[in-house]
């Protein structure tokens, strides 16, 4: 295993971190590795945000769910899809875009150039030593963080990227097994061998929550997802992301 | 600059592959590199299908635009949005979690799962000196592709990642100015800079075109973009998408 995929295979979410910001070059260098990943037919469908100004990060923090680490990591970006860009580029040209630009398929080459663009910042950051935690909850109030970070129509907030020194890292969680990920050739799965393979799942992850909380939480992976997605969090998104221009043809 | 940025900085996109497939040792490497990404909420929302069979890549390779290189890459993996999963999820512990599952939340987390999970994959097979390319062309068809790679409800194919061993690379494309992705705080721009650094973009652009193509080539940014978006591509998405059962709520 060379260095590249041990950092890879390595990797555990941190959020707790030192009190010190990142420099200029070394934000300087995660934008420019997330800048060099694939983007769908050269669109380039993204922006990054860096949020500095102390004011704006506690607001964000409370708007991410109280996550107070939004505050106090060395540096927070925030990836967006940005077909702004391409509306200002309809301007230049002089040819109606709404139509591409509004596109469901547009939406998913912004989201999907985001988060490629992100993986490569995250892994730059962490090949310096820095911790990175993906921040999912921005997307609990996107009109608030939206006032907060003054985005156009067409741009929306997708998730924080907060970075910084380290001062303790989680345990990396236990992934799926990889047969029920990767399939050959096809997506066939017997729907018996499919739930053994989800049961085997639960009893790793029950073991492992009861092994990392001393025994206070041993739930198994099935569910912990059915009381989530029971929740029905942020069912706002779909007119969210409609009232932003996308996603609507 | 470490060496695994230099590996990310130096990023460019093969589509000319020596004939010599993949190891099981490299598919399993690479496969494994991308579960250690992150993950929404330990959602998994994500599956990755590897093809092998020879009548099934061909098939591919026509449905993805005749994209001859599907055809002759070492090997060809098919990133998924998957909340099918969470649908078997949901018959387990016998809780209706069909109004989450086909929420836009839900579908963007697959999208964001799904890319976080084939950077890693691609940087993964980068650095063991194997080339690759994102193949965007499979959602040309996605109804063809589905039928291919067997998918059930709640599975969307987004893209394919050919990898292999380079016969062949591509030059680097230079990217948007960094001030153009990246923002400081919020997103402000004054509308005429924002044009200015498009059009300093153009000649950059034009410039490139021009010498990589002996002068038969020298069209902008804007220019390409428009005449993309003016062609209104894959406009049967959104239905494609409801009818796989996601982004209806």
């Amino acid at each position: 295993m060379n260095t590249m995929i041990n950092l890879i295979n390595n990797h555990r979410s941190v959020r707790h971190f030192e009190d010190k910001p990142l420099s200029e070059e070394q934000i300087q260098m995660i934008v420019t590795s997330a800048q060099a990943a694939s983007t769908s037919s050269f669109i380039q469908a993204y922006s990054i945000i860096g949020v500095t100004d102390e004011a704006k990060k506690k607001k964000l923090a409370e708007l991410a769910g109280n996550q107070s680490f939004v505050e106090t990591c060395g540096h927070f970006f925030v990836f967006c899809a940005d077909l702004h860009r391409h509306k200002v580029v309809s301007e230049m040209e002089g040819i109606n875009l709404t139509e591409s630009i509004e596109s469901t398929e547009k939406f998913m080459v912004g989201l999907i150039d985001a988060a490629l663009a992100a993986q490569n910042a995250a892994l730059s950051a962490e090949s310096m030593g820095l911790g990175i935690c993906y921040v999912g909850g921005i997307r609990n109030n996107l009109h608030g963080i939206c006032e907060v970070l003054k985005t156009p129509e067409h741009v929306i907030p997708l998730f924080g990227l907060a970075v910084g020194y380290p001062a303790r890292e989680n345990e990396q969680k236990p992934r799926l097994p990889y047969h029920h990920i990767y399939h050959e050739n096809e997506y066939e799965q017997s729907p018996n061998q499919y739930k053994v393979e989800l049961e085997e799942y639960n009893k790793t992850i029950s073991a492992y929550y009861h092994e990392r909380t001393s025994g206070k939480r041993a739930d198994t992976w099935t569910e912990q997802m059915s009381h989530m997605f029971e929740k029905k969090k942020r069912m706002y998104m779909k007119d969210f992301v409609q009232e932003k221009g996308l996603d609507r043809v």
